[in-house]
C-alpha cells in the first residue's frame, strides 16, 4: 500500500540532549533540519542515469525527447478519473504527474496524478521488467510529467490515499515527458496542508514534522501551489460561480457587455485610482463599470451584465482587499421600485448557491477537506433588513457605537452577521436603505427621507459581497448631487456620463459583486488571496 | 398609417436661382438648412405646456414626478415584442421611448419603441380624450420615456414601419417618465442609416435629404447611436459569441480563469505596452493573458479559457485595430501534436457560427438590413492550408512579393482570402506553419525545419481573427529562445514564467481570439468600432 504520509518519517528528529530551547526555536530547527534532509535526498535523486528515447516504441522506459509534434499516433489516452474496477484487465496509456514514489526494494510504488485525481501504480522487477527500469522509475523527480503504459488491476483492498480507490496500475512502460528539477521551491504535499493563519485557532500546534508553506512562497510559486487538491478545486468553483451568474442573466435576456477599462478621468469621485500613460496623456483604470453600465441603460440595452477586472489603488492589506479583482456587475431597468433589483439579487444568489451545491459537491468537498467550513445556510426567501433595523440589532447587543446615519465598520458587520445568524438562521441576507453619507453621488436618495438612500449591500457570513442601488436617472438631480459631493466632482470629467441622461433615461438599478469574495465566503475561506490565481496588493504585482 | 419616412419631407429644399455651386457645397448647404429647420422645430416643440402628475391615477396625462421608488403598484407591464393580434381587445401598460410623432389634426400617430421592437400607437380627440391631451402628446420630445395605458387593436392593414405589424395601440393615458431634451446631439432615425464609408462604393450619393451621422458624433453619443436597430443587434450578437465560446469550453470541462491585467514587466518582448503607476513603481497592462495561461498549464488546470480586456499601446488607425479589445483566449494540454489545438479551433468556430445562425437569425437580419452582408460560407471540415501553400497561391496569382519565410501583409491576406474563396468556397480557414520570424519567442519551432513554427492563424473573409501556436514547454529551450529574441529579452523580467517550466510542464498550445473581430467579420462589417461599445484608439479614450 502506498502511504504518502510516510514522507513525514523522513523528517529529521528534533535535536535532543541540549539545553532547553524555546518551542518556537525547536520548531524552527526541526524545519531547517528537515529542509536539509529533503535537499540531500533530492540531490541524491538527481543522480539518476538518464536514458533518452525518441519514440514510444523504443524500449520500455527513458526520458522522451521534447514533444514537438513530430508525429501522431493512434494511441488512446485515458483520464484517471474514468478509471474504476470496470476497467480491470485493460491496458491503457496515461499521461500524469509523478506525485509520489516509494522504494520497496525490487518494487516501487507510485502515485500518479492528473490533478486532482490520483491513482496508485507499481512496478516490480520480473521477466518483463528489467532491474534498471525499476531503478530508473525510483529516481524520477517528483512532479515530473510521465507517459505510462499500464495494466489496470482491481485493488485487493480499498486504497484510501488516492482518489481512485478500487483500482491500481501495473506499469509496463514509462517515459518522462517533462522532468521537474529535483528540488522544487515548495512541495505539493506541503501545499495540501493549510496555512496556520487560515486554520481554526484551536488547532494543535505540535506537528512540526508536517511542514506548511507560507503565503508568499505559495503565491511566488502559484503553479505548484495550485496543484494542491483544495486550491485546484477553488478555481473550478470560481469558474462555476461566474458561469451560473451569466446563465441566470442570459435566461432573462440580459446582454453581456465589455466596457472600457481605460478611461479619461478618475470618474467616481474617489482617489484610489491607477494612472496610466495614454500616448503622453493621463488616463485611468476603471474602478468599476458603473458609469458605463448606466450609459448602456440610456442606450436601451434594458438589462446588462459584465464580468471583468476592476482596479483599486488602495493601500489595504486586509484579508479581503485586493488591488485588482473580478467584478460581476449587472444593471437593469426598473418600473416602479428598486426592490425589483433586490428581487433579482435574491433570485440570483439562490440560483448560484443551489447550482454550486448541486453540481460542485465534489469540488466543495475537496476544499472542505483542507479548509473545513460549515455549509452555507440560506432560506428560499432572502432576508432583507433595513439599515435601521440592523443598527437596532447591534444596539440591542450592546454596541454603543452603532449609528443609523453612519456606515458600519468591518467588525460591526461581523458582529451583525452573528446576531442575524442567531436570530434568523441565515448566512445570507441583504441590508437595505443605507445612509446617504455612505454612498456614491449617483445613488438615488430615499423618497421619504433624503438622509437615507435606495441602496443595499449583500452579505455572506457577516462580510459584504455586493453593493448596489437605484441610480439617479434624472439629469438635473445627478448634476446637483455631483456638485454637492465632498469634494465636489468636476462635471467636465464626467460630461459624457451626465449628458447621456439628457436623451431620456429609464429608471434603473443594479449591483457590483466581487467574484473572489463570493467564492471566499461561500467556502468560509479566511483570505481572499486563496481565491485569486495571481493576487495583487500594494506589495505584490508579480508573478 | 404612420410613416416615419415622412420626416424627410420636412428637410429644407436646396437653394435655387443662385449661381451654380458645387455638388459638395450644395449638399453641405442642404444639411445646414435641414439642421436649422430641425432646431427651429425642436425649439417650437420645447414650448410645451408641462403638466406634472405625482401618480398614475392622477388624470390621463402629464410629466410624472421622478420615479424614486415611493410606491409599488400591482400594474402588469407589457413588452412590445410579445404583442400581436392575439392580444387584441386587452388593455395594457407599457413603458417605451417615443420614437416618432405625426400630427394629424385632432389625432396624433406615434411610434413607441422598446429597442429594437416598435409598435404604432394613436391618440384621438373624443369624449374620453380631451384636446389638451392630444396637444400634450404631440409635444413630447422624441426619445423621451413614456408610460402608456392603451387598448390593443388589430391593425386594419399590415404596418410595415414597425416591428409589430398586425397590431396598433389606442392610447388612454400617457405619462412622461423621463423627458429628452428637444434637440438631441444626433437622431436615432439618422443613426439607422449607414455611414457612407461603411457602405458599398456604388451607393448613389444623391440623397442629401437623408442625413447620416459621422463616426465621431456617433461614438461621442453612443447611448443614442446604439438605439439604432442594427447597432443594438450587434451587441446582442457580441454577447452571444462570447457565451457560445464559453459553452464550448465548459462542455469540455475547461476552467475559466481571471489572470491579472496589472503586471510587473512588459513581458512579451514587444513595445506597445501601457505603463501604469503602481504605488510609485512602474507596472504595465497585459497585452494578452499568454504567459499566465501557460502558468495555469504548469499548474495543472489542463484546459483554461478567459474572456477579458487586452491592451495594446499601438499608434494604429486602421479599420481593425483598437488599443483595448476583448480577448477570448484558451490554452490546453496536447498529447502528441499541436494539430489537437487546430481540431479544437475548427470545432469551436463551427460551434459558434452554427449557434449564431440557429439562435440569432433575427439579430443578424437586423444588422443585415442596415449593413448588408453575405452569409458566411464555412464547410463542416475546416480548411487548413500551410503557410507555404498560401504563398504558392499568392505567387500563382502574380504576387511577386510573397515569400514563404516572411509574414504576409494585410493586403496580401485580403488577396489570399479572395483566392481561397474562389478555389475552396470558404470564408473561414486556418493557415498553419508560419515562418518563425513572424512569431513570438515562446512559439515551438517545427521539428523538421526550425525556420518554421508550430503556429497558425485563423481567418474570416480574408482577415485574421485568431493567432495561436504550440508553446515551448521545455525550460532550457524557452530561455534560449528568449535570449535569441531581437532584442534579447531580459530573463529577470519573466523569471516567474520561465521558472514555472522547471517543475514539470505538459506540452500545450492555444490561441487568442479577438471578440470584436469575430463579430465584425462574421457580419461583414467594415470597421471594428461598430462592434465595440466605447472603442479606444490613440485619439479616443472617452466616453
Amino acid at each position: 500500500m502506498v502511504q504518502p504520509q510516510d514522507m513525514q518519517k523522513e523528517a529529521a528528529p528534533a535535536p535532543a540532549g541540549e539545553a532547553p530551547i524555546s518551542k518556537k526555536a525547536e520548531k524552527k530547527n526541526a524545519r531547517a533540519a528537515m529542509k536539509e534532509a529533503r535537499k540531500a535526498k533530492a540531490t541524491e535523486a538527481a543522480k539518476r542515469a538518464i536514458v533518452t528515447v525518441t519514440n514510444f516504441d523504443e524500449g520500455q522506459y527513458g526520458d522522451m525527447v521534447m514533444v514537438q509534434s513530430a508525429s501522431k499516433s493512434s494511441r488512446v489516452w485515458t483520464r484517471i478519473e474514468t478509471l474504476n474496477a470496470s476497467a480491470a484487465g485493460s491496458k491503457i496509456w496515461l499521461r500524469a504527474r509523478l506525485e509520489y514514489v516509494r522504494d520497496a526494494g525490487k518494487r516501487a510504488f507510485l502515485v500518479l496524478r492528473q490533478t486532482p485525481f490520483t491513482i496508485q501504480a507499481m512496478v516490480a522487477e520480473d521477466a518483463e521488467t528489467p532491474r534498471d527500469m525499476v531503478k530508473y522509475l525510483k529516481k524520477i523527480p517528483l512532479e515530473s510529467i510521465v507517459d505510462v503504459e499500464a495494466l489496470v488491476n482491481v485493488a485487493p483492498n480499498p486504497i484510501t490515499s488516492t482518489t481512485q480507490s478500487d483500482v491500481e496500475l501495473s506499469i509496463a512502460k514509462c517515459f518522462v515527458i517533462s522532468a521537474a528539477v529535483p528540488i522544487l521551491a515548495m512541495q505539493v504535499a506541503d501545499a495540501k496542508r493549510p496555512l496556520a493563519e487560515d486554520e481554526a485557532e484551536e488547532k494543535q500546534e505540535n506537528d512540526v514534522s508536517m511542514p506548511t508553506v507560507g503565503r508568499d512562497v505559495r503565491l511566488d510559486n502559484r503553479w505548484i501551489d495550485m496543484r494542491a487538491t483544495a486550491n485546484h478545486a477553488i478555481f473550478r468553483v470560481q469558474s462555476a460561480v461566474a458561469q451560473y451568474f451569466r446563465e441566470f442573466f442570459l435566461q432573462r435576456k440580459f446582454v453581456e457587455v465589455h466596457t472600457p477599462k481605460l478611461i479619461s478621468a478618475a470618474s467616481e469621485g474617489g482617489a484610489d485610482v491607477f494612472k496610466v500613460d495614454y500616448f503622453g496623456r493621463p488616463a485611468y483604470l476603471a474602478q468599476s463599470p458603473q458609469l458605463y453600465k448606466q450609459m448602456c441603460m440610456n442606450g436601451d440595452l434594458h438589462g446588462v451584465f459584465e464580468i471583468g477586472p476592476v482596479f483599486r489603488s488602495e493601500r489595504s492589506f486586509t484579508h479581503r482587499h485586493m488591488c485588482e479583482f473580478t467584478g460581476m456587475d449587472f444593471e437593469h431597468e426598473i418600473y416602479e421600485h428598486y426592490h425589483e433589483v433586490l428581487d433579482t439579487l435574491g433570485d440570483l444568489f439562490i440560483y448560484i448557491f443551489d447550482k454550486l451545491n448541486e453540481n460542485n459537491a465534489v469540488d466543495l468537498e475537496m476544499i472542505n477537506a483542507q479548509y473545513p467550513f460549515g455549509k452555507l445556510q440560506y432560506p428560499r426567501k432572502t432576508l432583507v433588513l433595513s439599515f435601521s433595523e440592523a443598527i437596532q440589532l447591534l444596539k440591542a447587543a450592546g454596541d454603543l457605537e452603532a449609528d443609523e446615519l453612519k456606515d458600519i465598520s468591518t467588525p460591526q458587520e461581523k458582529h451583525l452577521g452573528q446576531l442575524i445568524k442567531k436570530k434568523y438562521g441565515t448566512d445570507f441576507y441583504i441590508i437595505d436603505r443605507y445612509p446617504m453619507s455612505a454612498r456614491p453621488f449617483y445613488t438615488m436618495p430615499c423618497p421619504d427621507d433624503p438622509r437615507f438612500s435606495n441602496s443595499y449591500d449583500v452579505f455572506l457570513r457577516g462580510e459584504e459581497i455586493t453593493s448596489g442601488a437605484q441610480r439617479i436617472h434624472d439629469h438635473a438631480l445627478l448634476v446637483e448631487r455631483a456638485l454637492a459631493n465632498d469634494p465636489p466632482i468636476d462635471i467636465s470629467t464626467i460630461q459624457s456620463y451626465t449628458d447621456s441622461f439628457m436623451s431620456g433615461s429609464p429608471p434603473h438599478g443594479g449591483a457590483g459583486i466581487g467574484l473572489e469574495r463570493v467564492v471566499m465566503l461561500f467556502c468560509g475561506l479566511k483570505n481572499i488571496r486563496l481565491t485569486s490565481l495571481f493576487p495583487r496588493d500594494p506589495k505584490r504585482v508579480t508573478p
